[in-house]
Formats: structure tokens, C-alpha cells, sequence
């Protein structure tokens, strides 16, 4: 079982250990120390080994920081995370509200003129420290590299990860990583680049055709690499993760010890591009004036997924919706109030762990009924754990990482009879999804630019939700990538091979929480007869296929061609997914699936 | 008749004059002069006096520049403008195709270093010329003022316009201008400066209930002026224009002659707000280090219509949309083959004269009929003039000035027997009008984050159209007025008040052009039983009314509630205007507002 519903910190480990912290302040002469959730790799999900911010202050969401100063240690957390750190800070910890209070502003209203507070610049960026201190601009306060005080103090700090990595083959890879290294190479000497760093995991594990096992839910191996305008790569991984890895590797690659990573940079020949949002200060600092700021570029070529990814993620997303449709056949025969959310998600992980192949689930699983459906990043524990009671609707929203891709989708079931109320929100939030699914766009658009028509069905209704309508997920990597989104402030193109989530919801706090997801691929649009014949448009391949609870669905308030949407694709789900199935959840498909 | 067909420019007129000018390149030690299409306050139309663009060039378009050099001379136009300028100017004269290539990028392909070239600082904002400047940095290429070379070669150059200003009724404007000086000046204090400068004519009689006569199509007064912190103003306009208004004006607002504009500015207090894109660099330099750049302060009070405004516009459109009435049933009394696109548009302002409330056509009526219509920005002369024929769908894009509001309308009319495609095309882009005008969204968003709407039924059949979905129109001021669009580039938030044109359209080169505009209002929208209780929402009241013509419509493409709305506005079309149509057009009306 890899989910654990633990309850992993505790409001009252906080207090000690900020005392203690702020001894070491007074030692070291500064007035306050920044503790980020990030590690040096800025992603999603960290090492128990970098879990500093849950340690000091026993908040676990996944974003967020403490400035921890003298007197006063801020804990800025955004708008999903306002109630639950309620719940698992002491009252030594202030909340505060971010990004509507920044961090710069709130230091200049703690600390007079003079003050200095730390920060480890393996931890932060440049673009996050540079706008602290242009906030900070005139005040006398500055901000200090320094040693990180929290892993002082840390006696039982867990080792940092140091899992062997693994080839990831060319039949899932689809390109191998000499002719990745040689083509972003060539593109970085086109922009008079002469290196760049690499240090985001994916990029790093996506450019070597590499995966790892060094944090939970992403197969990635930590480690930093710099790419040349050549093609040839230099690796600071530790050895101990490379074991056997040399053939793989091949002449292209130079490994060394992640300690000589620094020096090295250091006689590296410029201009070097980095990233301004996800370098560490450190090697910005030692780069100095051979910076170029730009792109990581791993971040697009991996976005546009090729032919062997599409078709690995196509076949993960059928053994993944075969182990959905057992769990939703299973659940379909349960009693309403005799199940918790705890003995669903644990069924769940049980079918998709039945094929062996599941490597990790991509994330917590979601599994929300009745007004824990309403808390959109809802993780259930012992503590939380509430019954399905009849009249509820579950939010179930779950994926798996599998060696050909990654899986993440969400259905919502209802529990008995449902309401009335909650089967016309459920009906147009499916008629939001469905218009994104069917949507043609022309070729160049972002995704602000068409999300709106996964909304669109709630606002006429005077209805809305506060999450973007979809991400971008890997290709057996992280099930959060960037940069395409479907999102209000996403700018970034939508290209062929692009994966994405598509996900309208509805919440209405203490009744009932909606989403449906599935995970499309944008491609070339076929041509239509009288389209316009200079004019490139783009559509979804719909990857997901489980059923989509009719009984939640009021047919009258879709139109004829969403409804003969979801007929068709109900169709395909019993075509591809009915095969795959035991007997009983294959009775139980064929029903789910008939036309509405 | 205010629209003219005359051909006002011939390509012969400008090899002499660009000979002239580049004598006085010599004499002035220049190697190059800007010459923009804009006057000093960088509106869309110029009077007689500032057409220096196309006396010089030939070129007549409504956006441009030509940068003269000794040995070439770019005439700069964007898409729109393409074809016309092959027609327009002579073969001394290079189309240079922009914003692709930018003028800085030009200026150093064409120029040895060293060179200067010369620009009036009265036709440029700052944030022109320091792009330019940007882009020619470490190129020994150099910008600098000079007089208008242009002024000095022009022997018979019309004086500038000297029409006498107007006072713009409460009733109709809803707001005295002490109030609104007052108001708008303790924002200036709230924001940290002492005063604004107002170099936009629109923003001015906006600010201070004028009108004028000073330019075609726009009634507005040329002058300047500063608003100080405590709801003060300077007025900087020729005193003749200001005859018999000094009671109006009142004792806040000190009258100065034009010429004594920039000695007040050098003895201004600061900070002085400018806006950097349409102030002229001389005042921007004049202000030097007291300038703080910020919004007109003017833009977002304007666009934001009062009740009495919104009145005013729903009242001018009710006559504006019974002349529109007249035409469309006189033109359908007209056998296919014997009307001109002049006739029409002279009909069409002959029933806008009779009631003899217009003061001015808004901007030049377009009448493109069959491939005409396919040229976005036509405007019909004598000698394009093409005959209406059977097939034929004719393009009508027209509008008034009122004295108590702007309008502007496009319907699309068959001639005869319409082609199958331009009918299924004509749906699609109406169910796109009737998508927008039908839609509810949460408060906060801009044009940007709903255009896609109109576009939606065309993008499904793999078409599109290349202009915007909407601008902003004023009330009794200018038909293009921001900050205001339904545009991908706008990210202003949408705001009660504010008054947009909705106007998808398609464009078959070669064949038929289509496109129907309504100006629409938005509001707040009425809450909806079961609607997000803490969510406001805004929706749209329609202005304008006329039929849209049942002949080019495919109901099977048009789905349940767009064929609701539809007949909806019909039956309001029919009540609101039929009691205003003579007899013949009210028998039209009731057939062509009949249900779908």
C-alpha cells in the first residue's frame, strides 16, 4: 500500500523546535531564517530528508514557507491551505495569508531598520529572493546567505535519498537521450548559448531517459547536470544511484561527484542560460555575468510528447481505467453507511496494484463524500475518515505511475439517491468537460485563452469554480507539468503531444464537491470539409476512459451534441475497458455505459 | 452627406514631395524624418491640417507611419493595410510590413552608424520613441527632435481646425464636470501625485462635459489640459473655441492660451502623472524628473457609463436603429443588379439625416457587397464602387453620432439567392453573437478570458475571423474607445457601464464577407435561484436593435436557446422599432422579425 492515512505532524512538535531554532539565530547573529517547503529541486513533492517545513512547524500542504524570526514566525500559506493550518499550527505560528501579503511587505512591518534574516541559498530562487529584496529596497532590512539552521537542529534528520535509478527504455522514451542531448544542444548554440543548467528533476531524468525512486509519487532521481551547446552532458548524481548505468549512459555523459558541482560551474565557459524561477541562488551567484535567463530547455521538448509516449500513456490509461471501472462496479454493490473513505482508497490502490505494474500511485489519492468532497484538496486520515452515507456524492480523484505513463482521474459517484441540486451542477459540470473535449481551436492559442468553456455551462447558471480547469502531466514523471496548463495566466502555446488535464468542478462547502477529469492530448485537428484552408487547428485525443455516473446526469440539460459526446464515448469505455474486466464489474460496465 | 467617395489621394503626389522633404533632410543635417499618421493627441482620425501621412505617401489608412531616409522611404502598415498600400503609393515608396519588422530593426539595416534621425516631439509618446532607442542601442543610430519638416515643405497645408466647442448636457452626460474633476482629482492624491496631464481630446471633453467639431467623425475640442489634486484644471485650447462657455466652465477651470502650455508644465509642481503611451515625448520631457507614468486618469471613469449615459445610448440607438430599419426594407425593395454599394451608403445616411438629430456619421460606413465584403477595413470610392448582385451578400457596417450617444451596427444582407456555404457561415458567426450576447461571468475577467465565445461555432467547423471580437464606444465621443476590448491582448477587467461592440464575423476572400455587430452594455446580472451565493456576476444588455436577416439563416445549426434568443430579439426588435418605421418598413419589420 503506498497512500498511508497517518497523521504525519502534530501541532505540538512545533514550539520546541522554534525555540530552538531561534537559539541558533541568536548564535549566528541574524533575526530571522526563511524555511521553504522547496528543496533544491523546486518540485512538487520533497524527500523525508527535506521535510523542514512540516518538522519546524507541523503544517504538511504542499506549498508554503515560514520566516521564522525573534519574536514572531510567519507560516504563508495560499487559499487551499487557510483551514487546514488552522488545524496543525501551534499558536506560536502566525498564518498568514499569501500571495496577498508577500513575503517582502510582512518583514518590513516585523523588523526594524538594520535587521537580517537568513535564508539557504540551495533552497530559494532568484526570481523569489530578488523580489524580496526589491520590496525591501530602502528599509535597511537585508536578506543573508547562510548555513540551513533548521538541519542544526534537526537531530534525527532522515539521510538524503539515495535510491538507484533506472534506464527508462527507448520504447516508452520514444527518442534516446544522445539524440535529446544533440538537438537541445544545437538549440542553445542557435541562441548563443554556450551551456545550461539543469536542475529540475524532470527535466534531468526526462533528458537521460533515466527514472528514480528518490521521493514519493515522481519517478525521478535527484541531481544536477549541465547540458552543452555539443550535446555532451556533465552529471552530479551520486555515484551510488548510477550502479551499471554506464552503458546507458554512454561516452556523451561525464559523471562526477555532486560535490565538485559548484567548482565546476565555476570554470564553466558562458553565456550560461538558467532558469530564473527554479535555479538555486547558489548557482546563480556563482555564475555571476556568464548568465543568459531563459527557459530550462528540457521544459518544451518535454511538454510535446512523441509518438511512443502518447501510445505508452494511451496503454497505462487502459490498464488504469480497468482497475477505476473494478473499483466503481465494487462500490456500485456496497451498502450506503457501511463504507469510510479510508476502505475506498485502499480498494482502489488494491485494483490498480492487482497487474503488478503500477510502479507508485502519481499522487494522494482524493477520496472526499459528502461535505469532504467540498474541500478541494481534501487528503482523508484516520482522523478525517467519514462514512458514505446515503445522499452523498464521492469525489474520487486518483492515478497511478506505470513504466509506459502516468494516470490521474476523477470521477464522482453518487451514494443512494442524490440530490436534485447536486445531479444539475453534476450535469453541467460534464457539459463543461465535454466542451473542452470536443473543442477545435486554432493552432497558437494558450490555454487562457480557451479555458473559459469549461466554465461556461456553470456561469450561465450563475455557478463557478476556484481551481484552473486543468495541468500538464508527464510521461511516467511528475503528474503536475509544466508549462501548459489550462489556466486563466497560462501563456504558453498549446502544442501537439501536449498531455492535460481537463477537470471543471463544482463545490458547495458543507453539502457535496463535483469534478470529472480526463486527461486529453492535443493534436493536429483533422480538416473539415469548407474549414478554412490556411488555417492550422488543434483537438483533444481523449485519453481517460471510465463511465461517467448516469445517475448524477439530468439528459435534459445537455444539448444533442454533448449528449451524443458522451454516448459515443460511453461506448468506447465499454469497448476498450469491457475486455479487461472480471465478469461482475463487466455486467455492471455494460450498464453504466448505455446510451442516455 | 457627410461620407465622401472621392478618391482624397493619388500615388503620383509623392515622389515631388518626398523630393522636397529630402532637401531639407540636407539642409537640417538629417539623414532620416518620422512622419506618423497621428496628430498630437493620437487619435484615430485627424483633421485636414495632420494628414501629413498621407499627403506625403498617399496612403490613407487609419494606422502607419513613413520613415523617410535619403535614399528610402518605409511606409509602415500593419495587416489590414496590405493591398491598400500597393495601390496608394508609389514605387519611391517601400510597404514595409509591421509590427513584424519593427522601426528600430529597419532603422539599423538601413543606416550607417552615426546617422541621425529627426522625429516632431509633438506626433510621438515616450513609449514609441524608447522603443525605438531600445532597439538602436549600441548602433550609433541616433533619434532626434526637430520641427515638423513636413510643415515646412507643405505650401498649402490646411490651418489647423479652429471649431467652436459645445457644451455637453447634464442630462445626457449625467455628471457635471466639477464633480467629476473633484472626484478624479483626490484619486490623483490617493495615488501620491499632484496633478495629470490630459493630452487625449476624447479624455479632455469627457473630464470637462465638452464637445466639439475639431475632426471628422469625432466631436471633439483639440486643447490640453491639467488636472490638479484638488479637482483644479488648466484648459489649454485656442479661446475662440471657448466662446460664451466661461459660465459653463465655472471658476475651477482657469483658461490659458494654447502657447503658454509647456511654461506651465516647467513650473508645475510634482510628481505629475503622464500616461506613456499617448502623451507627446516633448511634454514628457518638459516634466523630466517629476514624472510618474500612470493611467489616464480619465480612461477607466469614462468607459464606465452612467445611468444617464447608458440612456442616452439605448435612446440613440432606438433612432439610429429605425433608419437602419428604413434601409433594410428599401434595399430588399431593390432588384438584384441595380443599386451600388455608394447608393446604399448614401440611402443609409439620408434615413439617419431625417429626423435630423444626426451630427455626424461615426466613422466611414462600410458597404462591401459579394468580394467587396471579404476586405475587412473597405471603404467604398468612386472608383471601387462594385454593383449588388444576385448571390451577393452585402456587408453593412455603419453608425451615428448623437448628442446623447455613439452607435455603430454591421448587419449582412442577402442580394437575391444566397450560396449554401455563406448561409452555413452566416449561422455559425451569428450563433458566436448570440453565444456572447447571452453570456453570464463571474466579475473580474477581461475581454481576453471570454472572447473565444463568439468564435466557438466557427472554430467547430474549422474557421475563424482575424479582428477582434469587440471594442469599446463611447458615449457621444469616439466609436473606438478603450480601455475596453473583447480582444485576446485585453486584460482590463470588464465593468458595469462599459459599452462594447459584439462582432464576430468571416471572410472568404475572393467571395463574401459576413459579420453582425450589436453594441452591447454590461451589467450586473440578476442573481439566479440555486447561483453561487458570494459569486457576483455581470451580463450584457443589448443596444442596439435591427433584424437579422432570416434568409441567411440555417436553423438546424442554431441550437434551443440561441434560437430562443433569437426570436426573442426579434420580438423586441419589432416593438421597440416598428412604431418608429413608416408603413412599408413596418410591414417589412413584422416579416423579418417573424419566429424562427
Amino acid at each position: 500500500m503506498f497512500q498511508s492515512f497517518e497523521v504525519t505532524a502534530r501541532p505540538q512538535q512545533g514550539p520546541p523546535r522554534l525555540k530552538a531554532l531561534r537559539t541558533v539565530l541568536e548564535t549566528e547573529g541574524l533575526d530571522g531564517f526563511l524555511v521553504p517547503r522547496a528543496d533544491a529541486h523546486q518540485g512538487e513533492y520533497v524527500a523525508a530528508h527535506d521535510e523542514r517545513l512540516a518538522w519546524l512547524t507541523g503544517f504538511t500542504g504542499s506549498a508554503g514557507f515560514c520566516a521564522a524570526l525573534r519574536e514572531v514566525a510567519g507560516v504563508f500559506i495560499d487559499g487551499r491551505y487557510r483551514t487546514q493550518v488552522k488545524a496543525q499550527v501551534a499558536a506560536e505560528f502566525t498564518p498568514v495569508p499569501w500571495p496577498e501579503v508577500s513575503l517582502g511587505d510582512w518583514l518590513k512591518e516585523q523588523l526594524p531598520k538594520g535587521s537580517i534574516v537568513g535564508f539557504d541559498p540551495w533552497l530559494h530562487t532568484p526570481a523569489q529572493i530578488s523580489q524580496v529584496e526589491t520590496a525591501l529596497e530602502g528599509t535597511g532590512i537585508t536578506l543573508r546567505h547562510c548555513g540551513n539552521l533548521v538541519d542544526q537542529i534537526w537531530q534525527d534528520q532522515p539521510a538524503p535519498p539515495m535510491m538507484p535509478a533506472k534506464v527508462h527504455p527507448l520504447e516508452f522514451a520514444g527518442e534516446s537521450h544522445t539524440d535529446k542531448c544533440t538537438r537541445l544542444g544545437a538549440e542553445l548554440q542557435t541562441a548563443g548559448h554556450a551551456a545550461a543548467v539543469i536542475t529540475l528533476p524532470d527535466s534531468l531524468c526526462w533528458l537521460l531517459n533515466l527514472r528514480g525512486a528518490d521521493i514519493p509519487r515522481n519517478p525521478i532521481a535527484h541531481g544536477f547536470a549541465v547540458l552543452h551547446g555539443s550535446g555532451a552532458i556533465d552529471l552530479f548524481m551520486e555515484p551510488s544511484k548510477l550502479n551499471g548505468l554506464e552503458g546507458h549512459l554512454g561516452p556523451n555523459v561525464t559523471s562526477h561527484a555532486p560535490g565538485d558541482f559548484l567548482s565546476f560551474l565555476e570554470r564553466l565557459d558562458g553565456p550560461v542560460r538558467l532558469e530564473k524561477t527554479s535555479v538555486p541562488v547558489i548557482v546563480a551567484d556563482v555564475i555571476g555575468d556568464r548568465v543568459q535567463w531563459g527557459d530550462d530547455p528540457c521544459a518544451l521538448p518535454k511538454a510535446c510528447k512523441n509518438e511512443a509516449e502518447i501510445a505508452g500513456s494511451a496503454a497505462a490509461h487502459l490498464r488504469d481505467g480497468a482497475a477505476v471501472c473494478e473499483l466503481l462496479a465494487w462500490l456500485d454493490d456496497q451498502v450506503p453507511g457501511s463504507l469510510t473513505e479510508t476502505q475506498v482508497v485502499s480498494q482502489l490502490e488494491g485494483y490498480r496494484q492487482r497487474d503488478n505494474a503500477l510502479q507508485d500511485i502519481s499522487f494522494e489519492t482524493i477520496a472526499g463524500t459528502g461535505p469532504n468532497g467540498a474541500i478541494m484538496h481534501y487528503r482523508v486520515t484516520e482522523e478525517t475518515d467519514a462514512v458514505l452515507e446515503d445522499g452523498h456524492l464521492i469525489v474520487l480523484d486518483s492515478g497511478g505511475q506505470y513504466l509506459d505513463g502516468t494516470t490521474d482521474i476523477t470521477r464522482t459517484v453518487a451514494i443512494g439517491t442524490p440530490p436534485r441540486e447536486a445531479q444539475e451542477a453534476f450535469t453541467r459540470v460534464l457539459a463543461g468537460m465535454i466542451g473542452m473535449s470536443r473543442l477545435r481551436w486554432p493552432k497558437g492559442l494558450a490555454g487562457r485563452d480557451i479555458e473559459m468553456i469549461g466554465r461556461l455551462p456553470l456561469w450561465m447558471a450563475g455557478q463557478d469554480f476556484d481551481h484552473g480547469l486543468g495541468h500538464g502531466v508527464g510521461a511516467y514523471l511528475s503528474v503536475h507539468e509544466g508549462p501548459q496548463r489550462l489556466s486563466k495566466v497560462s501563456h504558453v502555446p498549446l502544442a501537439p503531444g501536449m498531455i492535460l488535464s481537463n477537470e471543471p468542478g463544482y463545490y458547495r462547502e458543507g453539502a457535496f464537491g463535483i469534478r470529472i477529469e480526463n486527461l486529453l492530448v492535443v493534436q493536429k485537428a483533422a480538416d473539415l470539409p469548407g474549414g478554412d484552408v490556411h488555417r492550422e487547428m488543434l483537438d483533444w485525443r481523449t485519453l481517460a476512459y471510465a463511465p461517467i455516473d448516469r445517475r448524477l446526469i439530468l439528459p435534459d440539460l445537455l444539448n444533442t451534441s454533448a449528449r451524443s459526446w458522451l454516448n459515443a464515448y460511453h461506448a468506447q469505455v465499454a469497448e476498450k475497458i469491457g475486455p479487461r474486466l472480471s465478469q461482475p464489474a463487466k455486467l455492471w460496465l455494460d450498464a453504466a455505459t448505455a446510451p442516455i
